[in-house]
């Protein structure tokens, strides 16, 4: 099974270093600093890394159940909000928020609820999350 | 505190569908299908973001660390590899080895190893993923 790569790097302290990140694909190289991850300066960090993956592994996963249950959807299109918090013991992501919004041929809301549901749990990326972090769900059909 | 943003859609059923993965800061998007994900056709998948998200953040944190003990690293670079294994209840992320060599003036090779351990747990990213998956650290000092 694939053994996935990525990198980074960090040079000097944390508030006046500044860093890389880069996927072993080569489809992405982003600089990221302490500005770009704690404060307000445009640029990526860490969190929306991980909010990508979710979304993208959540998407993949829920379109997947509804396409086995009889349901190929047009589209499955979802949000991921990544909740870092300042805690007693650090910062610490402590939520995400998956917000999903699809367009599926003739199947029922308690059915598209349901299999939302179990695709949440279910995805290789809220398996890894999950024990960590609290991960919701808002699932709108859009039919 | 800050929420990260990150959003993904997918189109169709697993094996013949297609999607993307966004960043809300719009440093990357990138097309992902199952041939990137499961199988080795070059391009993008959650795994691989993951892997930088993780490499990113425990080359900042232990930087910080670093320099916090008096020894600011010219340089900490990691590899991070995610492991995707089939089990019996499905694809399931088992494992992230962290591969760090570092550039770092006057610190002795125990100081060095030491403080690395403790940025593998404390980085707020082990400490999301760290309940869901085995992380692993093989730390070099380079000097």
């Amino acid at each position: 099974m694939p053994v996935r790569k990525a990198e980074a790097i960090w040079q000097g302290d944390l508030k006046s270093g500044k860093g890389t990140m880069a996927l072993a694909s080569g489809a992405f190289e982003g600089a990221y600093s302490f500005s770009t991850r704690f404060e307000d300066e445009p640029g990526t960090n860490p969190e929306e890394l991980i909010g990508a993956a979710h979304a993208g592994c959540f998407s993949m996963a829920f379109s997947n159940e509804l396409a086995k249950a009889g349901f190929v959807p047009d589209r499955v299109h979802t949000v991921a909000k990544v909740h870092l918090d300042k805690t007693d013991s650090g910062f610490k992501i402590t939520r995400i928020e998956l917000i999903t919004d699809a367009k599926v041929p003739h199947i029922d809301e308690a059915q598209f609820q349901e299999i939302g549901a179990a695709a949440k749990v279910g995805c290789p990326v809220s398996q890894l999350l999950g024990p960590g972090a609290e991960i919701t769900l808002a699932a709108t059909l859009e039919n």
